[in-house]
């Protein structure tokens, strides 16, 4: 008789209480029961039901009493609960790492005398001796020479500078990198390739703990401060998801659940990209595109809520002093036209041989990080490549300052007030017109000056990020490679501003560019270069333009943004499908199976599967005549994460499947608890076990730990839809049957094996879909 | 010896061609297999395995030879050229429709003399003897009486053009039923629920097709100028959808697939909003939110250009003549407060009250129509509608204009210039300030006029529109959902405002709103209220927010967005978790598996098959014991979509499955084709068919119709995760096993009829989550 006959000859009723038996195991009988190891992959169905009936026993509950009711109520809450605390916590933290980066930056230059804790702005800011020309001049601030030598000018004075200027620097990165290296190494990085596999289902214990927030913030803080060619957008996605994590502790719901755990770090990553930039609807799309794996509309919602809350609690701290949101708050008052286009799409180009350029010397650098000596003098690095970086920036205005204040600078307007070298124009004195509408002007020579400093500051951080990124310090990319594009695209902005004022007669300015007219804005060809450069590192198109857009607050430049967002993927993705983040998952080897790959060979489950031909037979349990020392020996011998259970060795008919983890534990408590159970007790996934006389060894009942509904696909099923199913379903593994025998299974791992191997042996046949 | 067997022992190249040759059936060898029957689902899966096949067909080919490669390239760039004509389509048809609505409405009113094509503003526009002060009155535009009478005031000349309103009101949507009746009988209401339903994967041939489009054009326009309580919004979604359809039979790829076809219309929809609402990031949400079923990230892409390519055709049409793209631009002056967080919630609390009511109101008039004689005479239907909305309408002024045209003046502010009603306070003539910041003034009796013909024109749209829609003819349902809220923010916020001024020393207004001061903006709580309404109608809530930031422009309204988005959210959700398009789905009948329904029942797979208790078994083939005849037999007898094929009776073992369709189409084709195929020829789903000696009946081969992948679950599966696996793979059906032996099968039906079941047996269960 095969297994499980006499099932169906039972009421409906029997039927469904045997099922909610069956499924008791989910109650956790022994502790750690559903639980999992470090470095392995979650089980997502498996998760979702555990919440479904976590859920159902509240919602009967709920009906028992009153307080019962309000505990359902709170339980249904606690999702926005953590949403609103996430918020709160990671906007608050956002604006004191704002805070503490003007500080610390300003400290490299010099000194506020009224007050120590306040930046240079906030200094001259106070002072009453600031005039409206001159904002950034005060008495109250001393650059260190002055304060040292008294004496403000000179060759002395600048080397003092210049000395205090690295040495700053040099501590500032020490700091980080020796906290990174004692308190917490996941502190390192940007954060986003792992928080990618983690919200693919991976599980990197401490990875979000509370040491890496606390650590994170730090040094954050000392890196960018350090004048290192990095930003805090990365890492802040890192902070907000700790902080995710930090609260789903509060709730047994979110941490006692690894799925729905990740619903609130898809929502925290959306949340430190809000904060990041003051882009709540970006930071959601960013969550969505970039970062999140399975984005339910519930998440979407709730992100969004995060995001919003994050960026209203930055803004009330108000770190930049201007009760902007945004970081690079941008008016332009010119349109576009069609014509310029073609710059536009230039620039897209550029980025994407910019990020085709920087992933692979990154990714090439990196793996000599990893298999050389250099890897294992990670502070010798940090400190090495911060003087560098210190001693060729300090000479170039441009790369001095703060990147972000870089950015800002370059993405900005010319207005009539503006006192940058950049704005150095020559002003046709006959001409008088209003300050908002100033026509295009010959350049002077500050912009000749300027031009050449960027063109030295372009080389400087093409070259310096690709080393700075992957180093043992918190470190983003977004701003190093929005500067570089930023550069870029400035210089080609004033390029063709000053072909049109030259050249107003040739044709292709003749329509729209008449003489006198305010026509070509430098700045706004900053921000598409910043766009397309961004694209093409991170690859992102949507969430980038969305992003820019609510910088600059206007549906007008979305096109020019699109274009080249979308040429600089086009360009990238013709030398390779994959993004930063994607090179460093792979780099890193972690088990990620990419949404956005898609799989189109010809190859089936069969040509998958394990056990290949040649190897041994797949280990299997038997439902009733494995004994207890033949699992554990099967669990010695083998690293395998679980064992299908079959009727018996010979009708290979498939019961179900149990997992390592399970097993053990099942067998070491029923070791010490039960009686009887010995080494050669039989082991049972049946529902009833014989009634054996009690000299007999006992037999242990094991059917609680059996996952009675195996994911099963014939061996005929093409690798196209094993790969849906793994991706869609987020399974651990797959058996495959054929005509109802197990033949063998597939785990995630063979799955991006052969994903690996097929792309490698065809490359091409992936660039074009 | 079972079936197969003989594979294990051969080697890899000829399991690979073995495996060719089976998959060989999707090369059509003959017509129409692989296609689906209308009012039919389509298998999500196999659908995008052909595309797999296909694009491997042209990557393999392409490098045969030099055009090979390019055919590759324009297959490759076929995506985007399709998005780019439907952006140029739908943004055209979208200006064509606001340039004939907006002529046809003031048609109602009177007629231009100069040209009779002019509406009533363009007709002022290019006269000469407009004065800004009263930019609506010029001697060129004459209303009906005045041209026919010759007077323009008395009661006589106000009956008349009374009479000629309703008139041409009765006329113009006479017109717009009898077209929808006579040639596109698709084209009625707003098409939402149905393309929802056809983006899950069902297929209503001729719903999205040329007639459609063409009629649902011209009606739309005469509805919406008929002055009925429609809006043009969602029908523009389905206008959208159809150019979609349109463009995707220029290319195989898109047309002979109905899962890339509909990735295809997810982008399309999202044109339509963008084009609807000049909304394109808004557009792409809602398409994601509220429409689209498999929305993969290049969707999200290709969407968001098309939605871009559609808003900027309609900008260069430019319908409303300001070269704005959004439908209702407005520009706030003053910040909101946190105290005015109170009645924005309560706008968000109505708004949920009014979409429970609209929905449950409306369902039940619709269902009236469906079971009672009033569905057999839609045109009188159309015309009493219209007969008393226009009766009603006219003498009320904030009903007699066109619903866009009030909810543009709800939502704006007064500023110095503005001539409305709304805006008639009493100025204190001692005050002199900048004509950007007016204080909060006193109401005059303008107001309070305005305030109680809102009043009416409130409870006559609320009324009104639970009669409209679902007439049948093209009617939107944002546009009065929309104006509902917008009159009933207005009122508040005319409440609040005048609550201020008058009593600005109590605590609530005390710390925030100063004599003098400009502390409240009516038409910030007429957005609110539009938002709220509209979120308590849909169920939107991102997408709602930011269709209604990109109006705005600005981040600083989106917290009273937000917060009445949501309030109105949960509040509709306590009475109920259907939305009106999924209400209108449901009682359509139509088979669509909602995303958002979570299923938290403890049935099991085996609950739910068929063949139930009682039933007759369950209607196999065996793979090599059925005749011709037999086959014929079954597929006469039942009327299933397909059938599983089983080794044999006896053993049970699953081999694969076959589509009816697919079955049918195989025998008829072998009949005529092929020599020896008669009823007793037996039928062979085998690898190799016995070879027989002629005089036999010839054997016929079907193993190419066979699916050698069918999915299986076993009978213990919880059904939670089988629905999971229904929506996530988009499955028309799943067959259940126990051990390797098939007990049943599980249909996308059943799956839905169980969730109707369990749902109103349990209807409390779903609320909280």
């Amino acid at each position: 008789m095969e297994a499980g006959e006499g099932v169906s000859g039972t009421t409906p009723t029997e039927e469904m209480n045997g099922a909610g038996n069956l499924m008791d195991f989910l109650d956790e009988p022994f502790p750690d029961v559903g639980t999992y190891e470090d470095f392995h992959t979650i089980d997502w169905l498996r998760e979702k039901s555990r919440d479904t009936d976590r859920h159902r026993k509240i919602t009967s509950k709920s009906k028992e009493s009153f307080w019962e009711l309000i505990k359902s109520l709170l339980d249904a809450w606690s999702g926005w609960v953590v949403m609103l605390l996430i918020g709160l916590l990671s906007g608050t933290l956002a604006g004191v790492i704002d805070l503490a980066v003007d500080w610390m930056t300003d400290l490299k230059e010099g000194v506020c005398l009224t007050a120590f804790y306040y930046s240079h702005e906030q200094c001259c800011w106070t002072s009453n001796e600031t005039t409206f020309d001159d904002r950034d001049k005060c008495p109250q601030w001393q650059k260190w020479a002055e304060l040292m030598t008294g004496h403000s000018e000179g060759g002395g004075a600048y080397l003092l500078n210049y000395f205090l200027y690295v040495l700053w620097a040099l501590l500032f990165s020490f700091l980080a990198v020796s906290l990174v290296r004692v308190f917490a190494p996941y502190a390192c990085g940007s954060g986003i390739p792992e928080i990618k596999t983690i919200l693919s289902g991976f599980i990197i214990r401490g990875y979000l703990g509370k040491w890496t927030l606390l650590i994170k913030t730090v040094t954050l803080v000392l890196a960018v401060s350090s004048g290192l060619s990095l930003g805090k957008e990365g890492p802040l996605v890192h902070v907000a998801c700790c902080c995710g994590n930090l609260f789903c502790s509060l709730f047994s719901k979110y941490s006692k659940n690894e799925g729905k755990r990740r619903e609130v770090l898809s929502a925290a990553a959306a949340a430190g990209v809000s904060v990041a930039f003051g882009a709540p609807i970006g930071g959601v799309l960013f969550s969505l595109e970039e970062v999140s794996y399975y984005f339910p509309l519930k998440t979407l919602w709730r992100s969004f809520f995060a995001a919003l809350v994050a960026a209203f609690t930055l803004r009330s701290i108000n770190p930049f002093g201007n009760s902007r949101l945004v970081l690079f708050y941008v008016e332009y008052h010119t349109p576009w036209y069609m014509a310029e286009l073609v710059p536009f799409i230039l620039l897209g180009v550029f980025g994407g041989l910019w990020g085709t350029l920087f992933i692979r010397a990154n990714i090439a650098w990196c793996r000599r990080r990893k298999t050389t000596q250099l890897g294992k003098y990670p502070v010798l690095e940090v400190i090495a490549v911060t003087g560098i970086t210190a001693l060729l920036a300090f000479p170039n205005p441009y790369t001095r300052r703060s990147t972000s204040e870089l950015i800002s600078e370059l993405f900005n307007d010319c207005r009539a007030l503006e006192s940058s070298q950049l704005c150095d124009y020559i002003n046709n004195p006959n001409m008088s017109r209003p300050v908002d509408d100033i026509p295009d002007r010959p350049a002077g020579p500050g912009v000749y000056t300027a031009l050449w400093q960027l063109a030295l500051a372009l080389v400087f951080k093409i070259v310096i990020t690709i080393f700075t990124f992957g180093m043992k310090i918190p470190s983003g990319l977004f701003i190093p490679s929005m500067a570089v594009g930023a550069i870029a695209g400035r210089i080609v902005g004033i390029a063709v501003e000053q072909m049109a004022y030259h050249h107003h007669d040739w044709i292709i300015f003749k329509n729209w560019c008449r003489p006198g007219a305010d026509c070509v804005t430098p700045g706004l060809y900053a921000m598409v270069g910043a766009a397309a450069c961004l694209g093409g590192v991170t690859r992102m198109t949507v969430s980038l333009v969305v992003i820019m857009f609510e910088l600059t607050g206007g549906l007008e430049y979305i096109v020019p943004l699109m274009a080249a967002a979308v040429t600089s993927k086009w360009v990238a993705d013709a030398f390779g499908k994959e993004g930063i983040y994607e090179s460093h998952i792979q780099l890193n080897g972690y088990p990620y199976l990419d949404v956005r790959d898609e799989f189109t060979h010809r190859t089936l489950a069969t040509d998958v599967m394990r056990p290949r031909r040649n190897d041994p037979p797949l280990a299997v349990l038997t439902q009733d005549s494995t004994t207890v020392e033949d699992v554990e020996t099967l669990i010695k011998d083998t690293d395998y994460n679980g064992f299908p259970v079959v009727v018996s060795r010979e009708s290979e008919r498939l019961i179900g499947f149990v997992q390592r983890r399970d097993l053990t534990l099942a067998i070491k408590n029923a070791r010490q608890k039960q009686d009887g159970v010995v080494s050669s007790s039989v082991v049972y996934f049946t529902e009833d076990a014989p009634q054996l006389p009690l000299s007999n060894p006992q037999p242990l009942k094991l059917r609680r730990v059996l996952n009675l509904s195996p994911f099963t696909v014939t061996d005929h099923t093409p690798m196209e839809t094993v790969v849906d199913i793994f991706r869609k379903l987020g399974l651990r593994q797959c058996l495959v049957t054929r005509s109802g025998r197990l033949l063998g299974i597939i785990t995630k791992k063979d799955v991006l094996r052969h994903m690996a191997q097929m792309m490698n042996q065809d490359p091409e046949s992936i660039m074009f879909n």
